[in-house]
């Protein structure tokens, strides 16, 4: 069996024929080493936010169904395009949409998820000596419905294809050179991470580490598909997300995150009774509106404040709701969207004590207040006021040392 | 049975937002109307061209499977969008593929033919109440991949769609009010014509009146759906295309074409034997190059010199042939591009003599010399000079009186 190596190419790879053309290049160059390749794209970087504009211009809540079909053109065009290179340069290449490699999702339009991949369709195309362009972002229903997976949802799609394929490694390619120990905009400082566990990998994706999409990181640790991060424009660097292995817990803190479009929302003086937090958080989960950190602390005289964060999207959308939950457990409620979330993520944490109190106290003294903190494992996350984000990334950055490797 | 009505919308009608949202309109007053409706839509204007640029800007002889992936795009958009528009304001839609449809074609890419239309799921989704908003201009082979019919492919998507649902009739939406006796752009007393024959628009849109799709035509014929040509910006008006009938006999000349981008080739003092247009002829077939007018004149010495036309397009790649060609027969050969043809087409010919006579006279009257001639039942052909083009169609057009009603 000849090696494969699957790559994926986000929207900045291939957001104009040059840059396809550089693609098509580094795959040539796969090939004329023996290697079998499948290729998994994104569509340009612009077009599916072009796509949304034209659906938003005629109603903001577009018909779900319709709008995957309008957005799984994006990838449409550029795997043709791709494939269109491959073929001028003399190696014989097929597109595939999402339907044609039988990529069967739920029908949760425009966020589906992935159930099952027919290996089979791209195999035969591989076995026949063609390079697969893939589609990512897309697949069909048990219907015959185009979904789509969210947005960076053609990580997801490589990651699955990887393994469906049973590939040793999915190869992600996109505009930055790897996962950082914070976003680099922010914080100079920060470092280029080598490997990194699934696990830590997706407490920084869904805490606002932009590179990778979170369930491409599930899928990687469900399946064990190390992920390499790289720069599509830059030789060497990268980052390996793999299995958690003994090197790593050497490492107690592995990198920040912060999340800054965030509200908080609090009920002041609410009677501490069974089935009032249910009551709470039904009403919201009705509305699909995601609640995230949540906080209650019990007072003397009965009454309890509870606090919680979404995201500050979802205010508009959430204060109907809100106002009926004051009315019928009969407490107020303020609502503050002057909030960030700074997160500290470390598979280290397990084995070492004091984190989070060398924390506080780094903060403390930089005079940073905390307003609401909650833990995991390997994730210490804090609530500041949004003004002081920046400031506390560094004071983190600095004691937990991660500008040094 | 409810009624039926098959509405085919052109680029320029969904070139944005807005004019989709026009298209909307018209389609929720005839649902208000209690009619079923199946709407075939193009691309937005200019899309197909934008895309046809992406790839010729790699090579210019892309991969035609993946052409057409990419090509098919374009609608997938349209209808999309207008579906979003429908829903949004309360009327089901649901927006089909040619691959959903069932539109099999053959395998010839970028120009493929329609076999057959599964008028099941449309029936399926109409019985359900909902607006069936088609993707024009697209098919697939028997393979499943995904084929184009070619530019002005809609229209005979629109066609068969409503001869495979046997509608009464067939309505196509474009930018212009109708099918004119000339180009109104060159004769300003052009007319527009209210009913025509199948056989003619045939003949008028083979020969460059750009409005109907010829294939349409044909399918029109072929299962006699009557096609209906109307502007979407104003109201009233239009050409039906329909079955000849006794009236249509009284109207001796119908209209008129032109063809300004041919070019003329000539072999001179060709030995006059048996298999010598043969050898020609078919040489110029093997590369899928199409001869239009060809004459030929014997003259006393045993010498002849053979004429015909092309598409002005296929000039340099015809060159090479023609060379071998040259040599094989030994006969020099010349290329004027500098040629138009101009028809004169009309049903009422058959039964009417002299026009062929009537028409070389009143040219000849204006110093117009006629280089070619070429006739059918219902049409006569000539080619003349290119700067002779505009002034011999206001010519025919005055001596026929099409500007009268």
């Amino acid at each position: 069996m000849k090696s494969l190596v699957v790559q994926k190419y986000g929207g900045t790879s291939v957001g104009d024929v040059q840059k396809i053309m550089h693609v098509a290049d580094k795959i040539i160059e796969l090939r004329k080493n023996g290697k079998d390749v499948i290729v998994i794209l994104s569509a340009m970087s612009g077009e599916t936010n072009r796509l949304v504009g034209l659906a938003h211009s005629i109603t903001p809540t577009p018909n779900q169904r319709e709008m995957d079909r309008l957005l799984c053109t994006g990838e449409m065009v550029t795997i043709a395009l791709l494939a269109i290179c491959l073929e001028n340069q003399g190696y014989p290449a097929i597109s595939l949409t999402g339907r044609q490699m039988g990529i069967l999702t739920d029908s949760s339009y425009t966020k589906a998820k992935i159930k099952e991949i027919n290996s089979d369709v791209i195999q035969k195309y591989l076995d026949a000596g063609k390079v697969v362009v893939a589609a990512g972002f897309q697949g069909i229903d048990e219907t015959g419905n185009v979904t789509t997976l969210g947005r960076g949802g053609s990580d997801t799609s490589a990651v699955a294809i990887a393994a469906a394929m049973k590939a040793s490694i999915c190869e992600i390619y996109t505009d930055v050179d790897g996962v950082y120990t914070a976003d680099p905009r922010i914080i100079k400082e920060a470092r280029r991470i080598d490997r990194i566990s699934y696990e830590e990998m997706l407490e920084l994706a869904s805490l606002g580490a932009k590179v990778l999409h979170s369930r491409s990181v599930e899928f990687g640790l469900k399946y064990n598909v190390p992920i390499l991060v790289k720069s599509t424009f830059k030789e060497g660097g990268g980052t390996l997300v793999t299995k958690e292995d003994s090197s790593m817990e050497d490492i107690v803190v592995s990198g920040l995150s912060c999340l800054k479009e965030q509200a908080k929302v609090k009920f002041i003086d609410v009677k501490d009774k069974p089935g009032i937090a249910a009551t709470i958080f039904s009403s919201i989960a009705d509305k699909n509106i995601v609640v995230d950190m949540i906080i209650q602390n019990v007072g003397s005289d009965g009454l309890t404040d509870l606090s919680f964060t979404i995201d500050a999207a979802d205010v508009d959308s959430i204060k109907p709701t809100l106002q009926e939950i004051s009315t019928s457990i009969d407490a107020e409620y303020s609502i503050d969207s002057n909030i960030s979330k700074v997160s500290v993520v470390g598979a280290g944490m397990r084995s070492h004590s004091g984190i989070a109190s060398k924390m506080f106290k780094e903060l403390g003294k930089s005079g940073i207040n905390i307003q609401m903190i909650s833990t995991s494992e390997i994730k210490i996350s804090i609530v500041v006021n949004k003004n002081d984000t920046d400031r506390a990334m560094q004071v983190l950055h600095d004691c937990f040392e991660l500008g040094k490797s």
